[in-house]
């Protein structure tokens, strides 16, 4: 039954490691709260560095100064 | 008023499609709860089949084994 | 598998009335593009009216000059 | 035509502090985008310190030891 | 970086639970993406099963038959 | 600490408007609540006309009548 949204910022994560993060996701919600798997519903946006900001900058320029 | 957002898979859903989603989703909170329609906001978010999981699998796995 | 929320603001809405919302809306998925209503999940976020804001005004507000 | 969402922890934000922010983003939209305030909805959740994590701790823990 | 937003019905998890849910899923992130802990946001929304339906049912009744 | 969430309809929003969102935002939480910057979270979603509707009607339709 759970709903479990992860945003990251769009850099390369790969189809594989997507599986690993819905997988992972819901067993962690098997494993604390005895939820069942086949209603786990589990999304994953990827958003564009121009599109997130913390400390009030993009990350494509915080990327630049690392 | 209300604010609906719709998440789906990008599966192809054609632009007629989702303007019925939308007409129905205004129409059903006219109907069910009075809202009005001119501040009712409808989004609908097409994600890839990467980056849905359901059971713990990606649905681009599930459709494969379909 | 479509995830759908639906945020009102906090003004009565009766169980009756969300299991019509809830309903409307998973019907609203199989008519228009034949989505599994046993794997649609539908979320209602009833929001307080000093934390919905419209026109920069929250509804608290708009509601004390209707 | 905007719709933002504000997530804070709830930690007593007053009405008028809760207007301001309304206000502020809805502003802020006309200021940038040149963004019509009278759809421009802005919602705000006030979430519980101990179902906010930052670094893999709740809040109400980070408080603590602050 | 990353926001993660875990939504489950409101049917008593613990604080306890809760911190692990945060915990592992901040984990997660560092282990398949190395992302940094010390800016990924984890929040969990507890939603009322009036409030929840699947398969075009609010949860509250999906429990009474259970 | 604050995460916000701005969804805007795709149409052509430069990179320097989404850093002065982002900024804007960040600073109207620290005038605020004195949130501090360096954990606010901004992510900007950029959303189809298509996938937009307001009065029950897709955005792209709107345009097309103005």
């Amino acid at each position: 039954m759970p709903y479990v949204n992860i945003k990251i910022t769009k850099e390369g994560a790969t189809a594989e490691q997507k599986q690993q993060l819905i997988q992972g996701v819901t067993q962690l919600l098997v494993d604390v709260l005895n939820k069942n798997p086949a209603t786990t519903v589990v999304t994953i946006d990827e958003v564009d560095t121009d599109n997130w900001g913390i400390g009030g900058v993009q990350v494509t320029e915080l990327r630049k100064n690392k």
